[in-house]
């Protein structure tokens, strides 16, 4: 089973608007084996919309459209779905008495616009819409569906589920779908290819898709098979392949961010940390705390971005910090110990660097990140350089590897 | 002008990936006075890029298409655009030698399968591409224009630039545009559109959209006009108007952020901040460090989890936890005094809530936050609760909310 969406309004092509609804939908959707082949975001023109219809309708099994089923004039979904398939409106008479009701009950008098909202596609039906006053709507026909569902995600979300998926599962061929998400931090996404491309590539079944981001790798597997267990298997036999290569440079299975890895692994040995942050400024402090259940493993933490902070609340040396610097694997450390003793903490992080774009210098360049780790997982500095011009990109990667530095302590793992 | 864009590959069709080339050349088109109508994600499938083409060069004036350049059986994009346009292939010898070149200075020999990377569609050209083996391709047919681009951003951008750009402003139809971003803190979505969409929707130019976030909204003025110096003035009459309505509440009319604004005034005003956080574990800090210039006007903060540590670090009373609680105005203001003494700074805001997801009680629900301020710009608590039962959306409005704050002393706003 193939499907197609079409997201529809003006507004969602904006810059800097983010269509979310395709993406919701398109992993529903690949959970029950139906597979997403194109998904179009198209302004309110009723020509364009029109032909969109005709053509998805015309290679796919499952057509769901978002948005444009309001009542105002750029309200064109409904006009161009009906249009597409050769079907006329309908309008229900009893769906208008209900919008009615249903404004009465807000002290309002129903506006005529609003009639339109209760237009039906021949030979189709309403989805009644707790959450608003547009009503989805869903047609059958050649052994085809045809869905369209309101634009905002809290009303389309409810209808999707209650009207779209138990239909896809009925249909689905039975082919069950299981996916795996694994995550690896600590390398680049050439790296973890060239690792393992060799391996997955000989597998058609699961397909596996690489995705690299900041300091973090993610490999999608997705397996089908005739039952859950089976697909299951074919998954596992992969995921142990590469896991043979990879080893504990994998920190989920399931997809899981590192902070909440950390922050079990943590919870689980019954340790207590703090952190003493300087150039990440509390962001790795903030990233563990956004876990529940933070307060079982973290009570206190450092921002101390000046040297005379480094001094007053850690005890970092003057002498340190004029011998060495403050981006230094010394400073790092003091910071390290000064914050483990002020917390009375097991184990303490300090990060220390020049997130740029000012500061850098020939010896130390913007990007530059000194890390210590200090207590109950040993003790040990760590320098690296993040090659970016952009502040907030050597920030969010200073920051994942310090998660990635104590998760490999955690497990023991020395890479 | 309008423009249809197609994003082509199966890979940007997994759940998680995000195709990101759509909307930096909906960016830029538009700042050049065309429009982007429709965007479409598709997979790697001839039959159904073939028509794609087909139906986005049937209405559009400029057909993008980006990916699929590739030298694997996959990559599509040349053999469909080249089909719907009815053109034949033609490889282009003096390609082929060149990238046989490329690959013996890497000290490698060409794989027979890069040579359909020199397939030039007929009537057509190709766009050397200086960072990787995939060139582009731009074909001008019947005033219209279809490109062919690779799909990874830093190959796509340059090519983008060089030749697509400068076709379509001597294209335009020296209609120019002008944008402003308008941003609001502290108000609701529905708030804002109350007070302002009876003003923009007297306007039909400029164009007005409304984006809502987490305790933030959008307003976006496109507005068009045949200088540039009347786009701007008919955008400026607008947004006066909005500012009459809206006053301080706007925090931007050139789309900063509320931490890049709050640093602003911060610096202008020669004040030195510190921060006590507890529910939002750094963030706050971490936010206004990733400002570049932090270090003027910050130098250290304190994240304060446990009752203990507000009582060691900040001096909170044993005896104010007792009878307010850890989430009370009482304690937050303690909070704020003790980080004052401590870090010696002019003003200092502290943050203390219940994020969740435990931890509420009927008095005391999860998504309650009570706020400080304390020192040069006067002294106040706030009290207010999030409604939501995500952890990390409650501390996520908190920093808004604690920004905001902020912002308002800084200019003096009451609200």
């Amino acid at each position: 089973m193939q499907a197609e969406l079409l997201a529809v309004g003006s507004e969602l092509l904006v810059p800097g608007r983010q269509e979310t609804n395709a993406a919701t939908i398109t992993r529903y959707l690949l959970e029950r084996g139906c597979k997403v082949v194109a998904r179009t975001t198209i302004a309110d023109d009723a020509r364009a919309l029109t032909d969109s219809f005709r053509l998805a309708w015309s290679r796919a099994d499952l057509v769901i459209a978002t948005g444009g089923l309001g009542p105002t004039e750029d309200d064109l979904t409904r006009e161009c779905a009906a249009s597409a398939l050769g079907a006329a409106l309908i309008r229900e008479a009893s769906y208008v008495e209900w919008l009615k009701e249903r404004f009465k009950q807000f002290g309002r008098v129903m506006p005529n616009v609003n009639e339109k909202q209760a237009d039906r596609i021949e030979g189709g039906r309403l989805l009644m819409n707790p959450k608003g006053t547009a009503p989805g709507q869903m047609v059958e026909r050649d052994g085809k569906i045809l869905v369209l569902l309101p634009g905002p995600p809290r009303e389309m979300l409810p209808l999707f589920e209650r009207e779209v998926l138990p239909l896809v599962e009925a249909r689905s061929s039975g082919e069950r779908i299981v996916m795996r998400i694994i995550r690896i931090a600590g390398m680049g996404e050439s790296d973890v290819e060239q690792m393992v491309a060799p391996i997955y590539k000989t597998f058609s079944n699961p397909m596996t898709t690489i995705l690299g981001g900041a300091s973090e790798v993610e490999l999608q597997l997705v397996g089908t098979g005739r039952s859950e267990a089976l697909a299951e298997e074919r998954v596992e036999d992969l995921a142990s392949k590469i896991r043979d290569v990879l080893g504990a440079r994998i920190f989920t299975e399931s997809g899981e961010t590192i902070e909440r890895v950390v922050a079990g692994l943590l919870a689980a040995r019954g340790l207590k940390l703090t952190l003493a942050e300087s150039c990440t400024g509390g962001l790795v402090t903030a990233r563990l705390v956004s876990v529940a259940g933070a307060s079982s493993f973290l009570d206190r933490a450092f921002v101390t971005y000046s040297d005379q902070a480094k001094m007053d609340e850690l005890g970092v040396e003057e002498a340190t910090l004029k011998t060495h610097g403050a981006v230094s694997e010394d400073t790092a450390l003091e910071m390290a110990k000064g914050a483990r003793a002020a917390a009375r903490a097991d184990v303490a992080l300090a990060i220390t660097g020049i997130a740029g774009p000012a500061g850098g210098t020939a010896q130390k360049p913007v990007g530059l990140v000194c890390f210590a780790l200090d207590g109950a997982l040993g003790q040990r500095t760590v320098r690296r350089v993040f090659p970016s011009a952009d502040r907030e990109r050597v920030i969010q990667q200073a920051s994942n590897s310090a998660l990635e530095i104590l998760r490999r302590a955690l497990v023991g793992f020395e890479g």
